[in-house]
């Protein structure tokens, strides 16, 4: 039988470099395999905890589906869809609320570094591990690909899932795994921190000629001179040059770095013209799409559908063993 | 126009004399007033908080409802269901989360009072007053009968309706007003502290003679022998008497307390012999019904077709705005 994979993206703006080799491209590997069935949402209720404009968080859903796919997700195959489409999952939420302890869930990294940081935060920040946990079981979905900084979820989501099967004294959920690609797992932005919209560091390569350049040349470096020699292991264009240009081509900077001669604008060009040369089709396929909504909206929907169609039975199932009535 | 009222009880038991004079009574006086439409709901999602057994919410659902029938409620003119019956409430718990303070939920009494005492919680007991807030808000119910300790639960109620109509600039929920039977507001168990199923110092009208008369031989007194005189003011037995009594036999007992010569054995005894015979025809009426499942079902269901159609029509109205698409 085939394994479940499920992945989900923020509809907090348009994904950058960081989650397109953070995320989309690895998910996409696992989503066209066979072996596996595959679950993407765009989740547009945990957006609600953070964005109040409510038309941004919407055009956002259009721009992330536009990124999958011109990355080459197979709609036919996977199932794509808007998280607000199936508000089943605030159903499940609840039930897991009443099985994961208060105290455990101040431990969130996230909740606890806004807390440290007196953020006025409201109830879903707090909440939304749980949300995400009932993203992950509501699907019975096995393999998470995620960053380093969401594998907790993924704990607490394991956590839940053996409590209520410990409880019940029935496997209703399958425990999930984190799937981290380790060599993706953070890139740096333009200043070396993690590729991030709230650090506004990020490189987006579904931006203009003009604008990706922009933002390339503003990638941090030291004071070196052209003619000095650089160190090719602590520089972050040559981290991203490593991570998208074919390997000849990374040594051949490599090796410039080390004799001198070769300046950080030269490398940067090398960069920005990597970028375009490598995502060029993506990009192309892109701009075509987001003029596109009601082929966006058709295939948003009937992801929503077919998800929709599997998270009622499921529920069910769970309702049932509740003792609730059917829905 | 109608007016909207709301108002739940938790299935953890069988209604008791509390719950009766407190919450039962003073809310079909309202509901079966033609000036009211009313949504009487069994919180059974709440209940999962504190109950792991599963069979037990579900029997308690027919315990209570079975209470309400047989205090006279018109299940014609107002709406009585099981709160799982509409999960549609927990979505909108999700998004009442987003427009709701982290650090003022930490304040909820219930809450406040079990972090105080170390108890190991859920996450559900602290999300909980969302929850109600959401089973408010979804009916824009406007009266909200309630005892004093969830006077707190319609002011968080009323701040997320303000909160959100504000941020939205429209006004999308009424303010819910708590509607508090004074005299009737905390009615005492037989140790004299509020009447509760936590505290096991309840009277329960609907169980046998034997085991009624057993629980009222147990309200605590002071030591006081026959023939001394009494305080009629600081009697938990005269309380309760003057709450089920006509006026005149309230009148008699309490010269009867001020003269001497009256025990606490027959004032006792004529409390009891009060409930059995104001509540003969409801103790009946229950005894029967809840042998009557379907017909409980029914009835329950019934409520459930009807709420379910009102909640999913305000939903889409609220998905509207916040620009997701209809469900």
């Amino acid at each position: 039988m085939n394994k479940n994979m499920l992945t989900g993206i923020q509809s907090t703006g348009i994904p950058h470099l960081g989650n397109i080799l953070g995320v989309i491209i690895p998910s996409i590997n696992i989503a066209n395999n066979s072996k596996y069935s595959s679950y993407i949402f765009i989740a547009d209720l945990h957006s609600l905890i953070e964005i109040k404009n409510l038309e941004t968080i919407r055009y956002n859903t259009y721009q992330i589906t536009a990124a999958w796919l011109a990355f080459g997700l197979n709609t036919e195959k996977s199932l794509l869809y808007r998280q607000s489409d199936v508000p089943e999952v605030t159903e499940l939420a609840w039930y897991l609320n009443c099985f994961f302890p208060y105290q455990r869930l101040t431990l969130a990294h996230s909740f606890k570094k806004k807390m440290e940081n007196n953020e006025k935060i409201n109830v879903g920040v707090f909440s939304y591990p749980i949300l995400m946990a009932a993203d992950i079981l509501l699907y019975n979905a096995e393999i998470i690909p995620v960053g380093k900084d969401q594998l907790q979820h993924v704990e607490i989501a394991r956590y839940i899932a053996n409590r209520f099967n410990k409880k019940i004294g029935k496997k209703i959920f399958v425990l999930p795994e984190a799937f981290l690609k380790k060599e993706t797992m953070s890139i740096p932005g333009i200043d070396g921190k993690k590729m991030s919209k709230s650090k506004k560091n990020w490189i987006d390569i579904f931006s203009s000629d003009e604008i990706l350049k922009k933002q390339i040349m503003s990638i941090h470096t030291d004071n070196k001179s052209l003619n000095e020699k650089k160190n090719p292991d602590k520089n972050y264009i040559m981290y991203l040059y490593k991570l998208l240009a074919p390997i000849n081509r990374v040594e051949e900077m490599r090796k410039k770095y080390l004799k001198g001669g070769y300046g950080y604008l030269e490398a940067k060009i090398a960069l920005y013209e990597c970028i375009i040369k490598k995502f060029s089709f993506e990009r192309k396929k892109f701009f075509s799409l987001i003029k596109k909504k009601y082929l966006l909206d058709r295939i948003l929907d009937l992801g929503a559908k077919k998800a929709k169609n599997i998270a009622f039975k499921r529920l069910n199932n769970i309702r049932k063993i509740l003792k609730f009535n059917p829905s």
